[in-house]
């Protein structure tokens, strides 16, 4: 990567803890996210798909990043996702992102419409990035086609690079599918990469990656950053430790990732509020959630206290 | 349908016109729906996929729901589109629109997250109906899997009946697959039934259906009523009216149907601006807007001046 100032390392899409109302629980997101960054975590891409944030108003996103700057989080940590469906919508969070000072955003495209050509992609980002119009805007693509169907092309990927090649900062690779993450990284050497699992961190950072980005940093998020570091480190054994990752991510993907993860923390820290989610996501029965438990156990699993 | 203050007819999903700012143009918007309702529209399912709704804000839908009403529409002519993919903003929508008094909100399901269960959109609708907590409230439910990939399915759309039965007052089903329009009308006949395209118009109120909420209702306006007011006199010769609508249905369909519509509506009213779509929509190039209008004019098309 030629861009030293882009995001490295492990970043976590934050979880978003609701109260029994379903409202957002500032205190418990603001402790989680303190705990984060504390455990491992380089930085946060809070208001991803694992913070439910396709779940929040565009009022509660912004909210919450300004309850995280004023707890003392610096936004040079903070890569909030501000894609909405609507320009508007995008426009206002991501000014208020760039605002703060944050050190990107993680930018969904719009996912309502389908079969929507590049052409009109493109042509939303460039109006975006007008529309902000300011220098310290960085944006990591986030292409996640299982959630959004819509997803970033590297023909897409190219055309952008080309016409904002200090805007378009990074991208989030959630496809699932190591041969895009491996066409990216081989044709686009100026990008942050980031792979969306954990899986793929020791394939990533040997073929260039920038980290990760992943679900499961929620919980895992000392390991994964140890890992991160000994590549960096250029420490033996690297695979054994992959192994161990890949076998905790395979475990929590039993379970529906959101409701299994919040159900892991809601059980590491003796703590039932936390299992709770926003509808249309619902948490774990009581049986799923002990038979996650179990597993996680039986594998030795630090439990994220 | 036993109950008789539900919607009926044709009820039209008014296109949203931009400025070249790619604002919403309230002005034209506002002599649109007045050109609708003067010109066959029983009602107006304003926000809806083709009023590009997921590429409007809250304030902005808000602001135009406002416009419609200061400009003596009648609210009971209204079925605002309010389904977001937050609760929080779903329940600002329809509370806006209860409180103005409309007829009723079309309600997409949360359209984010893939794969989620019954139950949880079963929760989502009930924290809805329990959250407005206002007798008026007349929900129908908007089935369009191509678009939102998530769906209401034959059991939720029974569980939601059961235990809602007056505010669940009807459905639009643009899944374009008449198995599934007729067996919602079978199986609930409570329900006022809105085939999504005027192509299952006839064959829609022979099986007991409510009328159609319809894209191509914004320029085939009055002909469409006509079909559905002839049925109800009981006319003869509907079939051939049928077979008119859906050879003009089909020509529109020959390209994106958004840009389409705002292309036709441009050349009948001499109107550039008109064509204007807001990304990742984009307008129709000169050439395909050029094949659509000789193709109409080939089919003698009623032109929506």
């Amino acid at each position: 990567m030629s861009d030293q100032s882009a995001c490295r390392g492990l970043w976590v899409p934050a979880l978003t803890p609701f109260t029994a109302d379903l409202d957002v629980d500032a205190t418990r997101f603001i402790a989680h996210c303190q705990w984060l960054l504390a455990n491992g975590a380089n930085g946060l891409a809070a208001f991803g798909t694992t913070s439910e944030a396709n779940s929040l108003s565009a009022a509660e996103r912004m909210g919450l990043l300004d309850g995280l700057i004023e707890a003392g989080i610096s936004p040079a940590a903070l890569m909030p996702g501000t894609g909405c469906c609507a320009l508007p919508e995008t426009e206002a969070l991501t000014r208020h992102a760039v605002e703060h000072g944050c050190a990107g955003v993680l930018l969904l495209p719009p996912f309502y419409y389908k079969g929507v050509s590049d052409d009109g992609l493109y042509a939303g980002i460039a109006q975006l990035i007008q529309r902000i119009a300011d220098d310290r805007l960085r944006i990591y693509l986030y292409h996640i086609p299982p959630m959004a169907s819509v997803g970033f092309s590297l023909l897409l990927i190219e055309r952008l690079l080309k016409d904002f090649p200090t805007t378009i900062a990074g991208l989030k690779d959630s496809s699932g599918d190591w041969s895009n993450t491996a066409a990216v990284l081989k044709n686009f050497p100026s990008l942050a990469v980031f792979p969306g699992s954990e899986i793929f961190l020791l394939d990533g950072l040997r073929a260039g990656s920038a980290g990760c980005i992943s679900a499961s940093a929620n919980v895992s998020t000392a390991a994964i950053r140890a890992l991160y570091e000994n590549y960096r480190k250029g420490s033996e054994d690297l695979d054994a430790a992959q192994e161990r990752l890949t076998l905790l991510r395979q475990t929590f993907q039993t379970q529906p990732m959101v409701p299994g993860l919040k159900a892991v923390i809601a059980h590491a820290r003796s703590d039932p509020a936390w299992a709770t989610t926003r509808p249309p996501l619902l948490p774990l029965d009581g049986s799923a959630a002990a038979d996650l438990v179990e597993k996680l156990n039986q594998l030795d699993f630090d439990w994220p206290v």
